[in-house]
């Protein structure tokens, strides 16, 4: 996905917990921006923690799932930025599903649907974080 | 994604060239209702060409694409339907990418799109085919 932005725009909104609270889940709390740092994220449903893996100002974000569903635990969510042209373009990837689960098909197009929300959020000022997000199914 | 409908409902907008074409692209033509028969979608930077390999209805679509970008050819896409209470469960896949390329991310989070288009589409009456679909990036 490509966002008009600097890329800092883009790593601040992953590194901050006010930043991620306007796009993912207005519930969220944490340090984002150090190492080993723990972000919480909370939603109706339940919710994830995540540690800060790696960080690399406005090249990289990595992180690890340390609690919330059995199925996430131990994934890692990655954040990798590059400026091409006008554009900051998020290559993302959530990994280290152990098996290709129903959950996991779900879980792919949400994180689609969070990432316009982290586009509309910089290019607009306007994301849709939960409890604003746009549900895509029967599990939300 | 689930899509609050009757599954014959989503099955129809998968294998008529009007259904797809108020969510998809608006250029679409063909036969997407007989096995064999090729879907042709054009979009304004390319298009692809789709033979129409299984059709199950109300249960299952496959495709495979016989023309378009190179990284597209002899791939397949491949649309699984369920009926879960009040939803149609959307299962899809575009699979047998022979490498992970940045292109292949893109189409990842652009066919999120369009299945929210989809979805959208059967829910309310609007889609958002092309030339109105949402850009996600430089690539469109």
């Amino acid at each position: 996905m490509g966002i008009k932005s600097s890329v800092a725009e883009v790593y601040a909104a992953l590194t901050t917990a006010e930043g991620l609270a306007d796009w993912y889940t207005t519930d969220t709390k944490g340090e984002g921006d150090e190492l080993g740092g723990v972000l919480q994220f909370r939603f109706e449903a339940g919710g994830f923690d995540m540690k800060v893996l790696e960080l690399h100002p406005d090249k990289r974000v990595l992180w690890e799932v340390i609690d919330g569903p059995e199925e996430w635990i131990d994934t890692h969510v990655d954040w990798k930025l590059d400026q091409v042209d006008d554009y900051t373009i998020v290559l993302f990837k959530h990994e280290g599903w152990k098996e290709p689960v129903d959950f996991m098909h779900h879980c792919s197009t949400k994180w689609a649907v969070f990432m316009m929300s982290l586009k509309s959020l910089i290019e607009t000022g306007k994301g849709a974080p939960e409890p604003d997000d746009v549900k895509i199914d029967n599990w939300n």
